[in-house]
Order: structure tokens, then sequence, then C-alpha cells
């Protein structure tokens, strides 16, 4: 039936400006054809000079953008604003996967060490091993440190995450690190009986003293 | 409360390209600051030729675009594609009230007349007045046409749309021009029951020959 065409299959009397832009907008992750059309056309609406920042900071972010030498984390230098900081304390060393994962800890604004940017949790099943993270350089990172590093493993509480938590506790426990995981329980401000069974188990195993608690922000 | 900031309120540590590229992205109607931080994400793990081309998609259709002299559709040159085609029924004349409207009416490939692009409708509580459209050059084809016009308002079924539609009327009745409005009624493959009484009722007001219901695509 022609009346059941997607509407934007033909295209074939738009402009090829826009055409390619949709197909550029579109290329994202969960942007569709129909929502990126709504897009350009609201920038084709904007003065040039408007829509030349809006490339420009595209285009600059990848002229200047890096990865920290130090913790794989975004940084606009060699080494990232947190292992730049010589008021953190470098005997904390939070692992994360994801540059994301940083900018929520550093938000929360109650975490002072440094961190270590994975990359991603390892994953057989998406042909994720080992040698396509960071693991090496974290492993350099702890045997040149010596005594009194403390590694904090925030990873997601999946089957990869557990995965890539063991694999390094496997790698390190020979060095003279201390590991610890982020807690899991019932999130702040969570009803009780909204919370799911493993999550409420665990939170009831690695109860917190209620002093401890308290003087908790 | 600290932990109730907005996660990506302080962004204190992230690299000022990111901020900035989030900025841009997030200026998006729809596209939040969450949103944009992670488009921007892969952004930054794509190469640097892919991410110059999708940058340079949006500067070069500022760059190139031009709304058509004539109908004021988005065109490549003076004149759209629509205008351009000689094979295209010039005494058809299709108002609508956005580009898109273009793009979908065109996707149907059921329409070979042209087409009028006022670039809204008339909404007094919006501060959109008449002379904020293009009705000045709609009136001039009218008048300049002579017999045998017909206009097609194809604006949409609201107080703003009807307004407009009945401006238009008021202006154009002195002049030799048919006019007629595209058909309400319940959208193909809809159940009537859940049909709003409004559209049911003027689909029984305006009902079709049966014969002509069957020759139609």
């Amino acid at each position: 039936m022609q009346g059941e065409h997607d509407i934007f299959e033909p295209m074939q009397h738009s402009s090829r400006y826009i055409e390619a832009a949709v197909d550029q907008m579109s290329s994202l992750t969960g942007i569709g054809r129909k929502t990126a059309l709504r897009l350009v056309l609201e920038l084709v609406k904007r003065d040039a000079s408007r829509v030349e920042l809006f490339a420009k900071s595209f285009t600059d972010l990848k002229e200047h953008i890096q990865f920290c030498s130090e913790c794989h984390n975004l940084a606009d230098e060699s080494l990232c604003s947190v292992c730049k900081d010589q008021n953190r304390d470098r005997s904390l060393v939070c692992v994360v996967e994801d540059i994301r994962d940083v900018m929520a800890i550093e938000s929360t604004q109650h975490y002072r060490g440094m961190y270590h940017v994975l990359g991603g949790r390892i994953s057989p099943m998406d042909g994720v091993g080992p040698d396509d993270l960071s693991f090496d350089s974290l492993f350099r990172r702890v045997s040149s440190y010596g005594e009194g590093l403390e590694l904090i493993l925030g990873l997601s509480a999946t089957m990869e995450g557990d995965t890539s938590s063991f694999y390094i506790y496997q790698k390190v426990k020979e060095f003279p690190v201390k590991l610890s995981t982020i807690a899991r329980g019932i999130g702040v401000g969570t009803e009780l009986e909204y919370a799911d069974e493993i999550t409420l188990g665990r939170s009831i195993m690695n109860r917190t003293p209620f002093e401890l608690s308290l003087s908790r922000p």
C-alpha cells in the first residue's frame, strides 16, 4: 500500500543538504530520522553564526580532547584535572567503567581520591576481553605504588561487572593493596517495599552500625 | 542536601570542550543535558574525520540552503525542486504551515501540484499576526495567476489553523480562485470507536460516495 510508506523514505524533493544533515544527526544512537529532521530544521532557522558555533563545538572536541595518560579520564591536556590536582588523595583509586561514572561521582562532591577508567567491562558475549580494557595500566599503577593503596571497585552490579571485579582481585592479590567495593543497598529515599530482593538481602547482610549511618551525609 | 544536586550541575572536573559541546547539543529543543552528554561522548569516541563530516553537514546547511522565492519551501537554489519541476500542475497550490508538511505530502506521492509554505499560522496568543507569515506573496501569486487556480488549504484543524484559513478566504474571495481544504475524517486503518466525536461527526457530514472511495488509493 502506498499510504504505508515511511514518511521520510522517499524525500525526493527535499534539499540534499537537509538530507546530509539528517543522515549525520540520525547517526547518533537514539536519534531517529524524524527527530533528526526536527532538529535540523531548528538549526536551519538559526543564525549562521550560531550554527557555526554549534558545529565548531564538535570539531573542537576532537581536536583538543585527550584521554588522561594516568587514569584514562577525559582531559584537555595529557593529565586530567583530577590527576593534576595536588590536593587529592593518591592512596585511593576508584575503578569505574566509564567516563560518565567519574562525572557522576565527582558531582557528589564526596570523593577526594583518584580514578581509573576501564573503558568498559569484561563481556565475552560482546567480545570484550581484558585486553580491550585498560587493566594493564591499572596493574602498573598498583605495582608501582607500593604500600598503602586502596582500590575502590565501582563497577556495575551485573555479571560482567562482577567478572571484571574478580579479574582485578585475582591480579592484584599479590600486591599490598586494599580492595573495597562501593556499598550496595537501598537508595536513600527509597521505600523498602519497592527494593528488589537481592539488593534488600545484601543491604541486610552488609548493615551499617547506626552511629555510622548518622554521621554520613 | 548535597545528595540532591543535579548530577551535571557542578561538572567542575569535566573538560571545557565537553561542556561547550554539551551546551550546544542541549540548546536543541527536546535534548536535555544528560542526553546531550551521552551524544557528545559518542562523538568523542568517533574518528576525527567522521566528526568533521558531522559538523560540516550543519555549516553546509546554513551556507547553501535558501527559501524558495516562489513558495518558501526549502531549496538548494533560488527555486525549490517542486517549483522548478515543469511537469507539475501549476493550477493547484496547496497552502501549508510548515516545510515538514510539504515533506509529508510529497512522500505520499499523490500530489502533483505546487505548494505555498506560510511559515506558521495566525496565533494572536503567540504574537503571530498575518504580517509574520508569507500571506502577501500568496495573494500576489493568486492575483497574478488569473483564472483557473485552486488553493487547497492544508492547515491544521485547530483554532489557529481555521483562523488562517478564514483569513485566506476573506482575502482571495474577490479573485477567480477555487478554494478547498484537505479532507478531514477517520484515518485509514483507524477503528471508529477510537475516533474523537468531532472528527467522526465531520466524517459523516462529509461522507464520500462509495464508488469514489473505492477508486481512491
